[in-house]
């Protein structure tokens, strides 16, 4: 029998890594509303922006006024993305409780979308480092390793620099690192074979498997991931995301169907799935003009939902 | 470690499960041309038709006809389904190399479906046995337990239900059998699960894994069969299909999502991606009216497709 986590997180990054990459702006009130029925339904971690330059990214500029609302909910780890020190001070100010890095192992995927090199990044989270701690903060600091699959730009990105680039985080001072499929060329194998050999090198602060749904491998991704035993998992509701920098590149792992998958195995995850599915209605209302994705939405709970618990099964 | 096979068939079943569910009728020489170019991409099992009666699935009416021109094709293998005696005989006298007789654990949707209890169904696989042998015939027999995971009828269908009507099959003389996620109720934990204590009955004669996508967890489940050894699956081009008589099921696995899946995990399928991609571009055209799925036709093959395997993976 294969040892699952019997409980897991989904972290909702639909506000950043969804809304980051579509061309509707979604007012503040919104996201407010979005946020607070996440939680509602259940959803105890969730992104809820980016600190970068109003001018790159418009539509995350009020992330410091979603900080504010999202620490206001009892319980609710709140992190967000920064690319630098700049942002990770703001991050610190606005007291987040994780700040995530993102470092593209794709050398040429971070010179496009960072303009630095991976090395620079990792330099970047050593000076995030001396900050946070300078400050006697207690925001997290995640280093997020994208294109760890490959890359749309570079094709083959090889597990060896991945791995060098996560032992390069940790030693720089990251609290946890986590894996990205930034671009959906991961399948269940090599996510399989890349966190167990992740897990060697970071143990316990391996902390989060991002995928996307580009060629329909998240969920089976998700699944090798749960195996080696990850219990933290990045999805967006509706599927909306991408990456702005990755042509092609299209669709997170569902938020509702991951949810869907993770309780129909008898894994907790603390979301009640029938108020993540009303939430998802309310926010295809405001994405009317986007690509949604997902298939529990159309199709509906199964009847034998949620009676059966693999846990349970016996011959 | 995971141990998968080394190769894996992808049995063609769109010609069946998938046409009988649509409105769009194919004629006669399209599917041939379906056939050929099926064949031409490397796919060595094909489900061509059903031996029913013309007047409930019209659309299947010239299964004998196809029969014979894919028993033209050179290390083909030619499937059709059967509900009885009388659709078994035609099939033995097509000389199809395999008859599949379908049977649903859920005795709700087994009467709801084939007018049959399952009992019922075993007594006439017993039939078909006796008067294959006496035909002195080499066309082996499948029983295809359906609804082996749940039913949209019915509810839950238990596990012990399914494996006492698998064993009832191989003692009424089927030579393989099958299970199949008929309305797409399975998750990757009770694939894993049954398929590990169906192979404690059946062997090596558990032949292959049926998933549909209803809720997008039809590659989960395969790579979840995958660990327990089974190296067969259906699927079907575009992922057309479903169950007319389960309301809501819709989408077997694409075959070419499937294929390309297994593939970049490094195992052999023998097939040619590139034509089958280009085989579902011309069936999309035949069924300009229908809901098509899969996501690899619009993503197109990564950058580092097919020069990765995971096999040769080290750190």
């Amino acid at each position: 029998m294969p040892l699952f986590p019997a409980s897991v997180v989904i972290r909702e990054v639909g506000l950043r890594d969804g809304l980051q990459s579509i061309e509707t702006i979604l007012p503040t009130p919104q996201k407010i509303e979005w946020i607070a029925d996440a939680y509602a339904a259940g959803q105890r971690e969730i992104e809820v922006g980016s600190f970068v330059p109003a001018r790159l990214l418009p539509q995350l500029a009020d992330t410091a006024e979603l900080v504010a609302y999202a620490k206001t909910l009892p319980g609710l780890v709140v992190s967000v993305l920064v690319p630098n020190l700049k942002g990770a001070e703001r991050a610190i100010e606005s007291q987040a409780d994780v700040l995530l890095v993102p470092l593209s192992a794709s050398r040429a995927h971070s010179l496009a979308n960072l303009r630095k090199t991976p090395d620079e990044v990792v330099a970047e989270v050593a000076r995030i480092r001396a900050a946070r701690d300078a400050a006697g903060s207690k925001t997290l600091i995640e280093g997020g390793i994208g294109t760890a699959f490959g890359c749309t730009i570079q094709g083959a990105v090889e597990p060896r620099e991945v791995l060098r680039c996560m032992q390069a985080l940790l030693d720089a001072g990251a609290d946890r690192v986590s894996l990205a499929d930034t671009v959906g060329y991961a399948n269940p194998a090599a996510v399989r074979d890349l966190f167990e050999k992740a897990r060697r090198i970071a143990g316990d602060r391996l902390w989060c498997g991002h995928f996307h749904d580009t060629r329909g491998l998240a969920l089976a991704n998700v699944y090798a991931a749960l195996g080696t035993g990850i219990a933290r998992f990045d999805a967006t509701l509706a599927g909306i995301g991408g990456c702005p920098h990755a042509p092609g590149a299209s669709g997170n792992a569902s938020s509702e169907d991951l949810a869907f998958m993770l309780a129909d195995m008898g894994i907790e995850t603390g979301i009640d799935i029938e108020r993540l599915l009303a939430l998802r209605a309310k926010v295809a209302q405001w994405l009317v003009n986007e690509t949604l994705h997902g298939t529990l939405w159309l199709a509906g709970l199964p009847k034998t939902f949620p009676a059966r618990s693999i846990r349970t099964l016996t011959l």
